[in-house]
């Protein structure tokens, strides 16, 4: 039976796609297709979660008092449903050039009218969006194989880039710059040139964009709903962006580039909606590595393919604070224990931060305790995070013993808490959606200042 | 440590890739990343077939003496290393376009030389290609799915056509040729016209044969070799098609056409024949449904794309004998056992057919036994195949009470048996090759009479 917010969802879709005379009615079929996303994960979800258990995909909630098992890679479900509806919207994404053009064998020679080159069927669309396809393809199989196999840190960490490649070798074919600006005040270095072509330099970045997307939200993981929280907010901070060039822009490049990205992340955050429903507290479902890694390389083929994957880094700023913060634990300069979650209380139902120990006890004689294992220059350095209120500090006669687990979820623990869990991911993605709209106005106000100009206002 | 096989590969591709002189260079290439496939399949499956087992993906190979556990579904080790060949081949296949071109923004602007559209990037190429790539890793995604959850019967048959959905979109939007040939004989009933447009009957008609092609494969299954020495067998017989194009035509379009066609199917046969390498008797490992549904949509994908769709259908004759003397039983007008296998006699360590028994014995009363279930029309089919060598056939008291599974692997035990497993599977493979290089001769002999021309020969 389907239940009543499936038909709501459904009717609308319907009726956002009436309004064709709408100068956005691509947009409107997006926003259909996100709907229609939402309903049908919504509908597979609960149907499919007995099928990952019996195959034994499932894994235990350890914050909560009764550690039930759920269903583990569920994300899968939502990729594949993602992947299909992205099918059957190619020709709605290229509508305009369906209903006027004969159909019979190379379009590319009939021109619609007189007028322009642009009206030629875009193939370098169409190849960018089936290589974008196939990029998130491949790391929702790479992603499956994680789940399945658990495959090593070491090796699963360049998976995103192996994914990547259809990408990449799609972007040096049919697009090939590799040119970046140059902030204004650096111009006089190099001749005065507004922009410097860095090459192979690019694809390296771009390797990298895809590596570092994935893992940095695979990093910020741990409570129910986080996963998948932060993806549907850092989704709607790149659709505010997109939205800044689709309302107001006179370039046309970039308004195709930032529709482009648009198309990709509606249907997105509509499916992404219907696993948060079932991922948020207390969690029916987890959400697998394969999850992670499809949301993050989301973020990158639209960095990429919607030509901003340098203001990307802009939006990802949360993440890559988090891992910068977590830098120290996760190469060793600071004691990392074997999870950095933070600590369920089962006699309060709340969440405290977590904590590493420095001075862990002798176990041969209980009584002494081994010296502190940090260096004295890292504790200068705690101290002084301390300060900045960024790192609780504990303390054994008078020395440094510990301090909470370098993660961005402990650190707003240390702020906020004790905190119920989905009062804590709500609290998150709060300080999730404040930075990511200030990372937005920066972008367009400091940015058009460095650079000297702004892609939004100006034609060039 | 490599092996000297391996080694040996390897040279000869680095050699191949040398002849930059040849007019088929790129089918050197391609010949090159079909021996780079087999080489890394060959390395990886020994590593990986531990890990399978170990996350249950194994079954028990029923015909040998100890019924030895051996891990299943390792097709999807060979369909992710032929997909990511396929991504490192786009720069191959389109090296001539690369090399001449500036490399900035949109390429389609830049002419190589004034003489004509031809020298244009052809993102028509690019698109179909990222689409059958699309479509296979969208099939491979469902076959492991069909692995892991085993999906019934009736839900699995179509999984295909949707896997082929990217493939049939792009079609439409960047080819959309939906018109057949008309035999001479029937011209005058459609106004002497030499093709008639069949309209959205095309698409069905192609994801019919996206839904044939994979479960062909996978009804022509059972014992050790025999899906993947079948797909290689049939992708040689298409590849011998494809030289009569590559090497004698005179109509670009055909040309292209087929070399599209060889690109897909070289690398397949590579990774293909590592594979047989292990799942030939006694196998090491099974190869799942995932390479069944992956091997048929090579071939559709080819057959669609390579606009030989109705071709194809000549040179799955075999498969769909296969599957026309199996229609009986599949359809129940001849009673059907759980298992359609041959029989394993552990005492010889032989093959032999197995049997329907048409009157089954009463369990209650264990000395009479039930009359015969089959009808007196059946029977007298049955009995004319028999006379026709078709079909053995069991009596008892001069009526018929059984007859061998309708498969043609218990029909060439009928004609050869008792055979040991690996001869079998040989003489299977002997008998599709030479029905292989018949059909292409029939393709274009008969062929060329009944439609008038054949486009091996005639520029139209």
């Amino acid at each position: 039976m389907p239940k009543l917010s499936q038909i709501a969802c459904l009717g609308l879709a319907a009726c956002l796609c009436l309004f064709r005379d709408s100068p956005h009615h691509s947009l409107h079929i997006s926003t259909a297709f996100a709907l229609v996303g939402y309903v049908v994960t919504d509908a597979l979800i609960p149907v499919l979660s007995p099928l990952f258990i019996k195959v034994g995909l499932h894994g235990k909630d350890l914050s909560k008092r009764d550690t039930p098992l759920i269903p583990e890679t569920i994300g899968a479900v939502l990729a594949i449903v993602y992947l299909f509806l992205m099918f059957f919207f190619i020709p709605f994404m290229f509508y305009k050039f369906l209903v006027t053009t004969s159909g019979s064998g190379t379009r590319d020679a009939v021109r619609v009218s007189a007028s322009a080159a642009t009206d030629l069927f875009p193939h370098v669309r169409l190849a960018e969006y089936l290589s974008a396809i196939l990029c998130l393809e491949s790391m929702v199989l790479l992603g499956i194989a994680d789940d399945l196999f658990d495959i090593r840190w070491r090796n699963k960490f360049f998976l995103p880039a192996i994914a990547a490649i259809p990408l990449l070798i799609v972007y040096y074919i049919d697009f090939g710059v590799t040119s970046i600006l140059v902030p204004k005040f650096l111009r006089p270095y190099f001749d005065n040139a507004t922009s410097v072509d860095v090459g192979w330099v690019y694809y390296v970045y771009m390797a990298s964009i895809a590596i570092f997307s994935p893992n940095s939200i695979n990093i910020l993981a741990g409570i129910n709903g986080l996963e998948v929280g932060q993806s549907v907010v850092l989704a709607a901070v790149l659709l505010a962006n997109d939205c800044c060039y689709l309302f107001s822009s006179q370039k046309p490049n970039a308004y195709d580039a930032h529709l482009f990205s648009a198309y990709l992340l509606l249907p997105f955050v509509g499916v992404s909606l219907a696993l948060l429903k079932y991922n948020w507290f207390p969690a029916r479902v987890f959400v697998g590595d394969t999850y992670c890694y499809f949301a993050g390389m989301v973020f990158a083929v639209v960095g990429i393919l919607g030509h901003f994957s340098k203001t990307l880094l802009l939006f990802l700023m949360p993440q890559i604070f988090n891992f910068v913060y977590s830098a120290p634990q996760l190469f060793g300069i600071v004691p990392c224990p074997r999870h950095r979650m933070p600590k369920f209380n089962p006699d309060d139902g709340l969440m405290y931060p977590s904590y590493a120990e420095f001075a862990k006890a002798d176990l041969k004689n209980s009584s002494k305790t081994v010296p502190s294992v940090v260096s004295r220059p890292v504790a200068v350095v705690l101290l002084i995070l301390a300060k900045l209120r960024l790192l609780d500090v504990k303390y054994t006669d008078g020395k440094i013993s510990g301090c909470n687990n370098l993660t961005l979820i402990n650190l707003v623990l240390v702020w906020c808490g004790p905190l119920r869990e989905d009062r804590l991911c709500a609290y998150l993605m709060g300080l999730l959606l404040v930075m990511g709209l200030a990372s937005v106005v920066i972008r367009h106000t400091v940015g058009a200042w460095v650079f000297g100009f702004d892609n939004l206002w100006v034609n060039n």
